[in-house]
């Protein structure tokens, strides 16, 4: 992957500057069975994620990336290109599913949508967004379903501050 | 970490193995510094996960794991010692929140209860179970809740294959 690049703070949004029906499209990340392997023996060492030949005749019929994987790319496009968020991106948590399996060769990227814009009743200073995510492939299939609720300062107090 | 060990076949369960009411504890991790800023670098590159000076004065106080690496350290010790399922884990989804971050020098392990166990009414191979897990620190702090639901071979598609 390229090195993470840092958006001018002017870029960034704020709460106020979200509404629902906002769509926002990250750039692509190409996924090899090396990354998939490597990914497996650190964090989910299941034969069907570490060896092509292990999985044929199983569910998956080849190898497939742990769908933690899949998370995590899909958190790495949205830091760089996906959700240009101010102060980052902060998940309080969601919901998540994998319709489809990720495997080696697949071109992924991230679609967002703004789904609900809530003001915090207790914390003037911030709101929650409600983001659904869909990671697609280059087929437009999707991969992974994320509906997330992410922390979101307002403008107000990156004025104040 | 350690390697991953191989449960013997036979002490693996299957789907008629499971009961509302189970509870599985893993093993534990320890997470520190440098892993955290490994797994941030790679996969999600934002201060407070990358930097011990960057998140003073901020919502986090101090470097914090992501989110999705706590969700990934979760994976890792289900796999290992936390859930026992034949033919391995296999997620469809679900539901998840991070009540608060994971920070250098937890000791992590995950607890994880059986909440439902659904046969599959088109496919009598297999079922699926619906299993609480809550990642833990040394403080019996929870730091992640994951409400998954999972697929899990029928003991008769065993012995039948």
């Amino acid at each position: 992957m390229a090195e993470p690049y840092e958006l001018d703070r002017d870029d960034r949004l704020y709460f106020d500057d979200f509404h629902v029906g906002q769509r926002f499209t990250s750039a692509t990340h190409v996924i090899d069975a090396a990354q998939i392997k490597a990914f497996a023996r650190r964090f989910d060492p299941q034969p069907f994620h570490l060896d092509e030949e292990a999985p044929k005749g199983t569910l998956f019929g080849g190898l497939v990336a742990s769908g933690w994987h899949t998370a995590a790319i899909t958190m790495r496009l949205q830091v760089e290109s996906g959700l240009p968020i101010a102060d980052g991106i902060v998940g309080i948590g969601g919901e998540m599913s994998w319709p489809r399996p990720t495997r080696p060769g697949d071109i992924l990227r991230v679609v967002s949508d703004v789904e609900e814009v809530t003001p915090s009743r207790s914390r003037p200073d911030r709101g929650v967004i409600r983001v659904r995510s869909e990671t697609r492939n280059q087929r437009n299939e999707v991969v992974q379903i994320l509906n997330a609720k992410l922390f979101v300062p307002r403008r107000i107090s990156a004025a104040a501050g």
